[in-house]
Parts: structure tokens; C-alpha cells; sequence
């Protein structure tokens, strides 16, 4: 009997050319089928809530797996992936879904976070997942403009061109400027946006946007001005992969449980 | 003019196979010469604290350099050797040492950071920097014998055969097992130890027999056991490389300034 599952799966998407399979690079989603044609012996197809870029994160992206057959139950089958994934990524959990789960049409919104570090040295241990910025940031003034974000409108200001949508209006219901615990210390700050959906490097595009009010190139005020032009050239530079990460994924309950990451 | 200065470097061992240069194998030491190499145009031996195993990182390792010349200050050397060091590694700081410092021989202790997730998942993003123990750990047990360990004595059942000292008698200042602000979510633990200096393998040695202890195989009382019978063979396993951190290392004032990693 055929079966649908929802797994939420963590990865550092370092060393990984993106989510989507390619040919001859190593990629998250191909990883994942890999592992599961290994565990299991069925040739299946992962089918993740939304594409990351090369060097993209992941705390909680969903995806959605039909396997022609499962006898046991999903716990084996978190298991038996696992043991065959590389320490890079790990499925997290494995719910049911009904038959008709789909990890892309069914997606209710998603949360972004994207990672900063402030001034300071270079940090072997942070590289890989924050942008390090040269400059003092107005957190103040960040903050204000990250509040200019949130609405539903057009984002066609903050969409970068190759992956076109049908159309550029989003509802985004969150955006924040998180002063990390060790900010005094170590410069650790992060962006959090959460929209229904997502245009092409989004987040990045608001991330360097707010960046270049942090640093008093412009005013918070000037969000308004970009986001009403309607148009990429005027917001700021696309923020580099490696800070961000796609942190959860909404469900409504019936489809699978709204999942929650770490 | 010939100067002498002390560096202060961080690095993420993985990629490493350690610190000591060896042939055809990337090493910490091995690339900080190069760099300073391509910065400086002079050819030069950069001398470690001590070494550390392939794996094994730093927050604060300390390393002597002497310069044939070198006109400007000591802030434009580190930016010149920094801008030619892979994200791996980082100087933190070079200070101006008197003519005769060595890292090593000057050295007055050092102070280590080991660190464990007990239970729970794969975590991409902490693998490189933690040991991931399965079992539940009695941490009160772990404490107990943690402060077991301290005192003037020989440390023979902590040491690894492969890198023999004249003596193994050592001086430990201080033990601490540090419960992290997330151990309750996630499962973090650190071990850190303090001493005039250490045997090989000394603090994977004491942290896998900790780890023992915690399990419930032996009573915290074990490790006084352990320590009386002088061999190896009595202890617990080696905690594997990566949760190891080298995190700083005490001079006397006058040498070079005692120096704190972050």
C-alpha cells in the first residue's frame, strides 16, 4: 500500500550545490533519495517545500515522500534514512501524511532566519553560517525598516531574476531584528522574515536592504521609497548564502502537524 | 633588527590533519608559515604552545614568531597574515614579545575545552565541535569525580602511549563540568580542564572516563582508583578529536601580556 510522510530535515548546506538534484554535484535532495533507495530499496522522490540555494541552510525544511510501500512504522523509517545520510544532514522527524500531502502546494507561509556577525574578526567557527559586515550598524534604524517590510503588497523590489513567479505579492506577517545574546560580545545579529511565500533570494535582498540602513546609507524610511518602485535595481546588494537559513515550514493540521524546528 | 612576537590564533581543526607541519598534508602550522610567508616576503618558523591532533581546534593557541625584519606594528602584521589565511584560521591578536619568549618552554599552563552533546539527534550544524554520546549522563556523578581530578600528581592513567614526557607528574588547577544554557533542549556539555601542562591525549582521556562515570559504570570514587593504579589501561576510552578545543594559554607578564581568547 502506498504511503505519503512529511519529514523535517536539518542541514548545512556548506558543501552542497542547492537542494534541486543536478547532474554530477552533490546536492540535499539527491543525498536524501540516495539515502532512501539505500534504506529502504525503493526508488523514491523527495519533494522539498521550496528549493535552497548553494551554501542555503536548513533548521526545518519539509519535504514530502510517497513510498510504494512501508510496512513499518515512521520512527524505522527516521531511522533507517539516518543511518545512511552523511553528518551534514540529518531528518529530524517523520510524520504521516494524508495521501494527497504535498510539501510545496500545501505550504502555508515559512520562516527565514539570516545570520549576521557585526564588525570583528573573522570566526572559523561562524564563517560558514554568518555574513560578516565591516561596519557599525543602527540597530534602531534596522529595526524600523525591518517593520516597513511587513504587509501584503509587491516585492518585486526584492526579487532577484531567475526563478520568475506568476506573481510578486506576498504577505509577509514577520520581520525582525533579533539582537543575539552575545551581540556586545561577538557582533551576533540576526534577520527573521516570515511570508507566505517566498520570491527568488528574498530574504537576501531585505537582509542587504536593512544592512544599508544599519549603516546610514539611507533611512529606515527608504524601504517605503524601494518597495514602491517595484523594481530590484533600487534595494540594496543580494546578502551572501551562507547566513541564511530556512528555519520552519507551516502546515494547516489535517495535512501534516505544523512542524516546528529547533 | 630581529623582533620576537607572540600570536594568538584560533582555528577549526577539522580540515587539519593538526598542527605540526608534515609533508603533503595541510596542517595549522604548516599554513600559518605560508601565509606569513606570502605577507611578509620572509621565511619563518611559527612555534606552537604545543601541538594539537589532527581534529582538534583552538580558541587561543599561542604561537612564537621571530621576524628577520619587520618595520611596521604589530596590528599591520596581523592583518597581513590574516588576509592571506584561509577562513579556517584566524590570528587574533600579535603582540611584541621580548627577544627570548617561546611558546613553548614559557608557557605557565594551559586551559582546554571539551565539548559533548549527550542524547538526541545528529546536529549538522555542531558535529565538527562535539563529542554525541547516546546514554543519559548522572551529571552530579560527573562533577564528583571531575573534582577528583584536580590536584599535584601523575597522571600516568591518563596518558596515551605515542609521545612520551620525562615525567608524568602534572599540576591540575581546576576540572569543571559546565551544564551549557541549553542542555536541557539540546544536550550540551563541556568539560574544561586547567593544568601546568598535559600528557598526551590527557584531556580525551579524562573526558571519556568522565563520560563512564556518567553512564553508570563506575562511581565517581572510580577515578581516584583509576589515578592510583598509574596506567592507561585502567581509564576510560579517548573521547574522540573534535570536541576538543585548545582554549587558552598563561604566560608571566613580561614575556608577552597573559593572553585571553574570547
Amino acid at each position: 500500500m502506498q504511503r505519503t510522510f512529511a519529514l523535517t530535515i536539518a542541514y548545512d548546506g556548506t558543501e552542497y550545490a542547492g537542494w534541486q538534484v543536478q547532474p554530477d554535484q552533490p546536492t540535499i535532495q539527491g543525498t536524501l533519495q540516495l539515502a532512501t533507495r539505500q534504506a529502504t530499496g525503493q526508488k523514491v522522490t523527495v519533494t522539498g517545500s521550496g528549493r535552497t540555494d548553494a551554501g542555503v541552510h536548513a533548521l526545518g525544511q519539509v519535504a514530502s515522500l510517497r513510498m510504494p510501500a512501508w510496512k513499518a512504522d515512521e520512527t524505522a523509517l527516521m531511522r533507517a534514512i539516518n543511518s545512511r545520510l552523511p553528518d551534514t544532514i540529518v531528518v529530524k522527524r517523520v510524520d504521516a501524511a494524508d495521501d494527497d500531502f504535498h510539501a510545496i502546494r500545501d505550504a502555508q507561509g515559512k520562516r527565514y532566519r539570516y545570520q549576521l556577525q557585526v564588525r570583528g574578526q573573522r570566526d572559523p567557527f561562524e564563517h560558514r553560517y554568518r555574513w560578516r559586515v565591516r561596519q557599525h550598524v543602527d540597530i534602531e534604524a534596522m529595526k524600523q525598516a525591518a517593520a516597513m517590510v511587513i504587509g501584503h503588497r509587491d516585492f518585486s523590489s526584492f526579487e532577484s531574476t531567475g526563478a520568475k513567479r506568476k506573481t510578486s505579492v506576498r504577505d509577509v506577517r514577520d520581520c525582525q531584528v533579533i539582537v543575539e545574546d552575545d551581540y556586545e560580545r561577538n557582533g551576533h545579529l540576526a534577520i527573521e522574515v516570515e511570508a507566505d511565500g517566498f520570491l527568488y533570494n528574498m530574504v537576501r535582498n531585505i537582509t542587504g536592504t536593512l544592512v544599508e540602513v544599519g549603516f546610514g546609507k539611507h533611512p529606515a524610511s527608504w524601504v517605503e521609497e524601494v518597495l514602491s518602485l517595484k523594481n530590484r535595481i533600487y534595494a540594496g546588494q543580494t546578502a551572501p548564502p551562507q547566513g541564511l537559513f530556512l528555519k520552519e515550514v507551516y502546515y494547516l493540521p489535517g495535512f501534516a502537524a505544523t512542524i516546528e524546528s529547533k
